[in-house]
């Protein structure tokens, strides 16, 4: 048996902060959220429409928004893509929502920094992906 | 006279980058986006509404189809940070675009890599604010 991926790898670890990331998402965990991201001035986080947020305290504020708001979304992720820059990492993927209403598809992008304690988010950013 | 950012200073470098990719959106410079960019497949850029584009080739792609079309964008920025980790940068701004129609402000992310030549775009990615 052959792992394309060992303990340790950064892609790996990257690829398993950002499913922590959904995961947070989707269970409407703000605590696993909050574990999540850097607790700094310097995140940023786009909403799909909604203009940037800045600073930990604005995006934990949205967070606490969404999670309360009505739509319990759930996310396919597709066409995920890691890279890597020494202690950076960025993925770029499709966000597939299901959820309330018509299906949706976002073109996201989310940012790592590398901590003692593993990647930490720095800036999550979505677009939605016009339909037709 | 008191200098906030000496030459050579990461920070002032990567406004520098950051304003030649505007330059060359606005002047429609198939030769300085070019010049702007990594040249790989990692590179990434979503035009805001549409899919992500992925590698060199479909992101210079696309700049033929944007300058070959028929607006002539001008972008205001706004609300510009910078926040550097190791030799990856990362720019968040608001474009204020003016041009044909009616005006529309683009939360954007640019994110740079540290080369011997400069720090070069890896990633460029617009979300469009909805209005109201």
């Amino acid at each position: 048996m052959w792992l394309a991926a060992p303990p340790g790898d950064a892609t790996d670890e990257v690829l398993r902060a950002n499913a922590s990331f959904y995961q947070a998402f989707e269970e409407r965990d703000l605590d696993a959220m909050s574990e999540v991201w850097e607790h700094s001035d310097r995140v940023t986080c786009v909403h799909p429409g909604w203009a940037a947020l800045r600073g930990w305290g604005a995006v934990a504020g949205s967070w606490v928004a969404l999670f309360n708001g009505p739509s319990e979304l759930q996310f396919i992720l597709t066409d995920v893509r890691v890279a890597v820059e020494g202690d950076v990492a960025w993925v770029t993927l499709d966000e597939n929502l299901l959820g309330a209403g018509t299906g949706a598809t976002v073109a996201a992008q989310n940012l790592f920094v590398r901590r003692d304690r593993g990647w930490v988010l720095v800036a999550h950013h979505g677009a939605a992906i016009a339909s037709g």
